[in-house]
């Protein structure tokens, strides 16, 4: 049985992370080996574990982001990463004092890498406080948290941005501009499939007040988000059926496995699986008139691989979180949007497809979008 | 735009068809080298189209089947036959005349290669005649037509066979071995996707009369008998969700695209694609606990390609309708059943499935069986 970071990490080279940008404009810019004099998103990062700790080994070779304070409810953990990261005492707050954050001229934006469940909350509280909130996916449990989110950053006139790595990834950002560019010809379906055997049955990911789902919210929704990004259309429709097979590790709550189909106004159509119930499936195919797209890992933390009818996809493997925490600071200071959007209203449109699809596997029935 | 021949024709390699059956009990033996001394089958085939064609082809290399024997509408095809073939006049028959076959000591077998809205008279009436049958899948246009066909059989005490070519494909059978054998452990997902775009809109196939049916009587139905034999179970319940996006090419009564699922017993599901839009889709996967099989291209009349968790699939390939045609004989004459059924019963099975689907789009419910 696998878990959870042994799945995404599976596939994972240790490659050199290049201090490389990839965002449609700076890309050159970011290759012309000058030391970069812009300036640097400070972050803290709420939330220690194994996520957040991905996300900081990937700062390292930010340019134009910096961890420079911690978040956490386990002060031993904090000790480590003020050594680890040199971070200053006056830059960690616990889940009680956070909201002073405010205080604090040093810190630009919130990283929250903390449970599903308590995403809402903390980041309206990041916004109080007047910071950017950086939020990791699913941005909450529900579209009515989600909205509530991205009201409260209107409101406090902060970025709220999501954390959609792949959005920042060469190979799948080639396959989006290829499929702008007209490459596909019209697009016609999307595939994806995303599942692991999740492990331990302590998690969080399988306590449905934090999660607020099972494999949907945790894996589901890169098939979901790929869909969109990959067809470039929003759904219309959608249909879902689940499947359990062992109720006592998937309680009422916690989904183990979902099939689902999503209708765009194209007529074009996606059908995705979302599994905690078996293994390694990580794959996207998109067909068009004129061509195809097959990645195979399609989202992992790994070297993405891929192909269309043009051949192999090329493009060098970067790690993700570099490549998102450069690009979010580049979005924040210039505007630069990424191929595909990252913020909260994206983060939006997900959550109420999940919603839909909740409905429709309760339901049995066809939901509107 | 390629037309359906085009399609299943583009991987075929004009390999020599060596005569070598493939069927559990018989590989070795059929390699000996010895000269075959049995009994051989002795085949009519009703209607001369390009899959006729194609059958009689595969045939020539056949040691335990013969074409000898013809019925059509057209003279003209009869006397290019009779002249290819070298088949006496005393074996040729019309539409309005087969039934005198049952007077032909020369012929044991008929092969029903007509319009899918033929086949269940057809088949009856061969039936009637004692002959044999052998009937292009889908073998009717529903369940109700497959029904009689199954009962007509019995009751004439002949043999009811479905061209279910794939049960004797190498590496179809070796994937369905290691199946059987355990080697994926629990299945637990298949996956279909069965498309081309149709070419000539004047074509049986988009007349819903002679086709009952668009693309998934067409090919849709690999999808289907695919997730049977390739999962080991039989589908309980289909959900189905249908979208046309060019009402003119495809009439009422002929199915453009369909997603469709199934939940079998033991919680594995399907999710496949059936569709007449779509360019080159034709890809299996099989997900178990303890491995996968990928086959692409899964169904067409070329090499079959695909891998498991063990490596490259490397049986050789064997012009299926040879393969087919061999192995229906040694069924016939020896009981010697292949690795999946090729029975009626079987062929009714995937009727049912079909009107679930049809059911399931239009209601837009789940449809128990």
């Amino acid at each position: 049985m696998s878990s959870r970071r042994e799945f995404l990490e599976k596939l994972t080279v240790s490659a050199v992370s290049l201090p490389i940008l990839y965002s449609p404009a700076s890309v050159l810019a970011a290759c012309d080996g000058q030391p970069y004099k812009g300036p640097v998103l400070r972050v803290a990062i709420m939330g220690l574990g194994s996520y957040g700790n991905r996300v900081a080994r990937g700062m390292e070779s930010c340019k134009r982001a910096k961890l420079v304070g911690v978040i956490s409810g386990t002060p031993s953990k904090v000790i480590d990463w003020r050594k680890k990261y040199d971070i200053p005492e006056k830059n960690c707050y616990n889940y009680k004092n956070f909201d002073q954050v405010k205080n604090n001229p040093d810190i630009d934006a919130v990283y929250v890498i903390t449970p599903n469940g308590l995403h809402c909350e903390q980041a309206i509280r990041v916004a109080k406080a007047g910071k950017h909130v950086i939020c990791e996916k699913p941005m909450a449990i529900n579209a009515e948290e989600g909205e509530r989110m991205v009201k409260a950053c209107k409101a406090a006139g902060v970025k709220l941005l999501v954390g959609y790595r792949m959005h920042f990834e060469p190979k799948t950002v080639e396959v989006i501009r290829m499929r702008k560019a007209g490459e596909f010809g019209k697009t016609k379906f999307f595939q994806g499939q995303s599942g692991f055997v999740i492990g331990d049955p302590t998690q969080w990911r399988l306590n449905p007040k934090l999660s607020g789902g099972g494999a949907m919210m945790d894996i589901g929704v890169y098939s979901i988000n790929g869909s969109r990004y990959m067809l470039g259309e929003e759904p219309i429709w959608v249909t879902a059926q689940e499947v359990k097979t062992d109720s006592v590790k998937f309680k009422e709550g916690i989904d183990e496995t979902i099939t689902f189909q999503m209708g765009f106004p194209s007529g074009a159509i996606a059908s995705c699986l979302s599994t905690y119930a078996m293994n390694n499936l990580d794959r996207f195919f998109l067909n068009g008139e004129k061509g195809f797209a097959e990645m195979q890992p399609s989202t992992g933390y790994g070297p993405i691989e891929g192909r269309t009818h043009k051949g192999k996809l090329t493009q060098p493997h970067i790690t993700h979180q570099t490549l998102q925490m450069d690009g979010m600071a580049q979005l924040i200071f210039e505007g630069v949007q990424p191929i595909a959007p990252v913020d909260g209203e994206e983060g939006l449109k997900d959550l109420k497809i999940i919603d839909a699809i909740f409905l429709a596997a309760k339901t049995g029935k066809k939901v509107e979008l």
